[in-house]
This record gives C-alpha cells, structure tokens and sequence, in this order.
C-alpha cells in the first residue's frame, strides 16, 4: 500500500516543486480543476494593477504604443509557441476559442473547397467538446458541409474519400482520452484531408509539437493550464504554408495589412496576423502573461517534457491509489492506463451518485468536477463510456503535489464510506462550469 | 472674448462635475480622446484585484457560480440597456465590436434573404470605420451581397429597391457628424430594408433610443465614452422582434440554450444570448462594469440628456474658442456646427501640419489624435472633408471640465503662434490609435 510518507517523498524529490512557490494555493483547497481554470500565479494581482495604475490610469491612451498594448497578440503568441511546437510569429494570442475555431476551420474549408470540391465532410469525434460540434455545424450549414461523427477509435476509418477536413480535440475534456496527433494527421493527409487540432486540454499539460506532427491548424485555451485566469484569451495557430494563402471571415482591422492607415478595402496582413479581428481585451491579455510565464518557468527545468514527466507520476499515483484504498466502492476508470492516450486528468464513473460525491468532495476542499452522461443520441453507434456520469480530476504539475493525491483519495474514501454523497445538500443540481 | 474666469465660472455651476471625482485623471494632463480610450475610473483597480484575489485566487472555479462570472454578459447588457434606449434582457456585453458586428450583420442579411433574396445590397458610408467595411465585405464574399459605399448626404437616395440592409455608425469616428438615427431607419423600413447601428462612438456619449427609432440591430464598444478600460468586450443588441427568429454563426456553447448539457447539437438560446459565443475575458468584463457604473451614476444629475447638455456646451465651447482665439491660424472646422449633427468630438483641419500639431499637443499633456487624410479612391464620388488629415478631440461631459478646454485651446495657440509643430521630433510619425 502507498503511504502518504511515501507521496511526502515524492514531494521532496520532485524537482519542479519550487515552481509550485509561484501560485496562490487557497488554505485548506486541494485543486483538481486546473482543467477547468488554472490557479492565480502571484505575479497577476501586481502586474494587472500596474497595467490598470499605470498603463491605463496615467498613460491612457499612449499606452498603445509605450506599454506595447498593441503587440500583445503576437508578443504573447510567441511565448505559446514553444509549448505547442510551433514558431514564434506562426501563433496569435486573441478572442476565445470557439470564435478561433470558426476562423481555422472556416479558412480550412477554403482551402479544401479549392483544392477539391467535391470532398464535403467534416470528420469529428462524437463526445468532442460541444462548442466545437457547434461552430463546425454552423460552418456546414452555411458552406453545404456535413459534419460525420465518430467514436474515438473510428476516426481513422472515418477518413475516407469524401473527406475535407479532420477537426480533433487532441485530449477529450470528458474522458481525458489523448489522441496521437501525429498518426492522425499523417492519416489525414495520406486521405488528402487537412488536419485541425483543438488544443485546449492539451498546451502546458502534454507535450505537443505541431509541426512534427505537421499540422494543418490548431486553436487552445488560455485559462485551463496556462493560468491565463477565467475566460483569458484563447490562441490560434496556422501552418506556415496556408498562412498566407487564406482570409479568414472575421476580418477586422486588426487583422489588416496596415490597421492605421484606415483604407475602406480589406488587405490582410502576411501571415498570422490576419487572424486577428477587433481590439482585444488588454487587462485580459495582461494576465494571461503571467500565466504563460509560469509555464514558461518549467523551461530551464526540462520544459514540456519534465512537465510531463510529472504529470504521469500524479495521474498514476491517483489511479493506484483509488483502486488500493476505494476498492469495492463501484469506482471505475474511463481515462486510460495507457500513458499515451491519457492526458494529464483522470476521470471515474460510477452507476450511482456521481455527482453527489463531487459536491461532497469539494464541500470538503477537494475541488474536482462532475460531467453528466451525453443524450443517447450521442452514441448511437457506440457505448457511453460513463452511464452514470464523470467524476473528473485534473492534474497540474505546475502546482499539484503527490501528498495532495494522497489526501484528496483519503476524502473520497471519507466520502464513499461515511455515505456521505447521499445527504440532500449534494444532490441539488445547480449550474457547473 | 471668452476668459479663463468665465469657464472656471462654468464649471462652478456645472450639476455633473461631481461626476469628475470617479475618476483618475492624471497630473498635468487635459485628456480629450475619451471618444478612444476613456479615463480610469477610481473604483476599477480595487474591483479588478478582488476580482483577482478572492474571486478568482480564493473562489477559484467556484466562481463561475458564486461571484456571477457566468451572468456578466447578462448583467452589463442590462446596464448599458438604459443608456442607449433598449430593455433589459436585450442586449449583452461580449466580445468585440468587430466580432459582434459580424454576428449581427450575418444574422441581418440571413432575415433579408429570406424576406426578399433579389435585395443584395449593404449601404453604408464611404468614411465608415473601416472594421465595418471589412466585416461588410467579407459577409458580402461570403454570401452574395454587395456593399454600396455613399457620403453621408447621399445616404436616404441610396436606398433603393435592391438594398437589404442600411448599415452605419451613428456618429462618425473622424468627423464626428451625427446621422438621425430615427428618419433614416424609417427611410430603410420604407424602402423595406433593415436598418442596423454601430453605436461605438454614441453610447455614453449622445442620447440613443433604439427601440424609439425602431431600429433593427446594434453593436458598440466598451472602451470609448463607457469607460471600460483598454480593449474592453463591447456590446450587442437586437430589437426583440428578430432576437430568437435566427441563428449567428459564431454559434457557441454560451450561446446554447442549456450550455452545460453538452449536448452536440446546437440549439440557440432564446433571446439576445444567442448572440454569445465563447468564454468571455471575466478581468476586462469586471472593469467594465466599472466604468458602466460612472456612466450610470449621472442618472440621478439627469442622465444622458444632461450628459448631452453639457457636452454641446463643452463642444460649442472648443468651437468658440478655437475660432476667437486661434482666428487666422489655418483652422478649419469639420464637425457640423447644428447640435442635431454633432456628437461629442470636434474634429479640426489644417492644409499642413495637422499630424505634427496633434504630436506638439501631447508632449504639453493635451491628449487628443490624428488622423490620416484617407485615400483618393474613398472620396470617388465625393470629397474628403479634411484633405490635410484630423485633428480630433473627444469631450467626455463625465470628467472633462470647461476650464480644460480653455487651457486646452490657449495651449493650442501656442503652438501655433510659436510654430511648434515645425520641430523635427514632432514630424515624426509612428503607430497611432
């Protein structure tokens, strides 16, 4: 049996453990949902008060140009670069994810229709995050494509000849399932496809290099484990050679070849920067710097790669640990034992009181959170790996240590034992994000 | 001769200048571009970092339900609501202006091609703010319209029976000429057009009844005369009429109607949320909360008709000024002289120097800007009003007193008289906003 001596331990030798120095951790929380939304780094507070005292408050408009507020996207974006594999000056910092992922695809799309025309469907994965099926119903609609859902394991055999464009979340925000990026875009391209990743489970938790992979696409999230704070801005990235080649629809006067000189035509600009639309949310943007630079302290201590290292040694502690001390309990695992397919969260379902045991758990500090099983409709050529819904629990190695898994399986067994998921507090539905 | 004494005298008797003590305004500086970026309001810096510190570092994901993250699009619509004619429940904060322009715009041209497809014209206004014209032509592109750009005298001749959408910013960002919103929307519902407003350079400055003008669709921005801070999301509206007749493209999961069934497919949510995309950047909403707040605070003092009374005293004052006492300088005045024409800016012009003029002002702390003389092609059918470039100056009757527009104006006689403008440093250009 592992002992929280040992997880101390793991502690003490962890090397990425003074990074940890670098959060605000609440009293009393063990956070399992930098999933969800990345703890507040402690330089945000005093950087987002210079920015509003000094940049805003005294340099007003000025600022534009001397607190390089008009930079910001692509100053930013370079920092992102080097968690994705991609280049600086290929990645822009900018708006949210959904509003990235309708100008990618849109911009796939052409692309495709150009090529070959008569290739009209988009390849998804049925339990993909919602948003995404949203924006790419709507382009369908508005461009004659139809969207062809799939199960996880199908997406291959999904590639067939009428196929314009493969859009994947790269790690499944339900089930943390982690797909092999590099595998699927080559498949898609060997079917002439182009290849679209949504990264948002995946920059600064799993390393992943998109031009390895040589990726066609792909759009993330600030806030989840790049600390950016609630709702920071998202990223888009675009492969070298179709960044040039393309507009994208929502073309603002920020994405324009020369935004200042006010011409009514629309140029837009070389590069990434076309990819940008209106002003972009300064204080916002500010934040999700310091959240960047967190990540970015790992670099000197292994980078990605360390990171990484980590973050298996959380999600298996976890694993082992809720298998050794909750047995018996009707615990079962939806995320995979395979390290290759596994993100950086670990999900379980239960038949029953699923969602009751979560309230319970963060009733008690242990901040984890819930997901409802999909409609039916969802799997109607699969199975529901998670009938009676998820209990998700996201690892960030940035923060997390292994003595937190150790007490967080030591609630959850409170929990399951002491029945206190049945009590009538946990079981009021309200709404979770 | 107007004195010193007199507008000192002015101020004294002025009911809003208390509004003055909400915000920051710096030392040695007569800020005229609120019409750009507004002055920090002093309640922002403390709510912004409890947003930070206890929201976001203590509440963490909780927050999304406990501090109401979740229903800030909602709440600040229902703030800005008042403020520009529309009900609550109408209107949302969210995103960029260009980014709702597009949703809006999409959603126009989708009810026109189905009540008359053979209408296939957008017009609007030659020396529009180039976003929308960009955003017009990629919706065109994209859908089969065209856009017929006319000077702002030739609007109401233009809408002829194959126009499906009038499109126009109510107060022009460079001249600051003020359409009537009410006879022209009437002249596009005659002519069976839609009639859609960008109110950017409107809210919070001049009186704006949308649903009194019975207009179709809305957008503006957070940043300028409402005091949101650098980049703030700006705003949506749509006469309830057509709020849950279409769906926007930018189809999101904020804006589905049950956002955390993770349901695949898309079902807009009824009303103005469906106008709501992505996760929206929570610091820039929190700080434009703020400055929503100054605005409203004058509704006690007489609300946007006091607002307006003063402005057009602080304008008429500038025009006064400017005319007695820089008389013989090369000055020619833009903005229309008729108050019903005018919105809350004035812009000047001078055959030379016009750039170097707005650069000698700054370094002496009087904040206005430049702008450029716009291209030959833009004035085809027309001429350009200002072919020696925009000196502009924006009057925020919330902070901006009369005093500052005479030392604004003295200091402007200065460099004219001393011929400042003629010194290198002056002449040279770089980025401006």
């Amino acid at each position: 049996m592992i002992s929280a001596h040992h997880c101390r331990d793991m502690d003490a030798q962890d090397p990425l453990r003074v990074l940890r120095d670098r959060f605000v951790i609440p009293d009393g929380v063990i956070y399992l949902d930098g999933n969800s939304l990345g703890v507040l780094p402690r330089a945000t507070a005093d950087r987002v008060a210079r920015a509003i005292t000094e940049e805003w408050g005294q340099g007003l408009i000025r600022s534009w140009n001397s607190a390089g507020w008009f930079g910001l996207p692509q100053r930013l974006g370079d920092k992102i670069a080097p968690l994705v594999g991609a280049q600086p000056g290929d990645l822009v910092a900018t708006d949210s994810t959904s509003v990235n992922l309708y100008k990618v695809l849109s911009a796939a799309l052409r692309i495709a229709d150009q090529r070959a025309p008569t290739r009209r469907v988009i390849v998804s994965e049925r339990s993909n995050f919602p948003t995404d099926l949203y924006i790419a119903q709507s382009l369908c609609h508005e461009r004659g494509f139809q969207l062809r859902l799939v199960d996880d394991a199908q997406v291959e055999p999904a590639l067939a000849d009428d196929v314009a464009v493969l859009m994947l979340t790269h790690v499944n925000y339900r089930t943390g399932f982690m797909h092999d990026m590099k595998l699927l875009t080559a498949a898609a391209h060997r079917a002439q496809a182009l290849a679209l990743w949504d990264l948002a489970h995946s920059a600064g938790a799993v390393p992943v290099d998109l031009q390895a992979a040589d990726a066609d696409f792909a759009i993330g999230c600030g806030y989840k484990y790049l600390n950016g704070g609630p709702g920071a801005p998202a990223f888009a990235w675009v492969h070298p050679r179709h960044a040039d080649r393309f507009e994208q629809p929502l073309a603002g006067w920020w994405g324009h070849a020369a935004p200042f000189e006010f011409t009514p035509d629309y140029r837009p600009a070389p590069g990434i920067a076309r990819y940008l639309c209106g002003t972009q949310p300064i204080l916002s943007m500010v934040a999700l710097e310091c959240g960047l630079d967190t990540v970015l302290a790992a670099q000197p201590l292994g980078g990605m790669a360390a990171l990484r290292r980590k973050s298996l040694a959380l999600t298996d502690l976890f694993i082992q640990l809720v298998e050794q001390r909750c047995a018996g309990h009707g615990l079962e695992l939806v995320t995979p034992r395979a390290h290759e397919q596994r993100g950086s969260q670990v999900c379980l379902t239960r038949e029953q009181g699923a969602y009751a045991i979560v309230q319970a758990l963060i009733a008690r500090g242990v901040i984890g959170d819930y997901r409802a099983p999909l409609p039916a409709a969802t799997w109607a050529q699969g199975h529901d790996p998670a009938p009676g819904g998820i209990l998700r629990f996201g690892f960030t190695p940035l923060y997390t240590g292994f003595e937190d898994v150790w007490h967080a399986v030591a609630h959850l067994l409170e929990v399951l034992e002491q029945r206190e998921w049945k009590r009538p507090e946990f079981n009021q539905r309200h709404t979770v994000t």
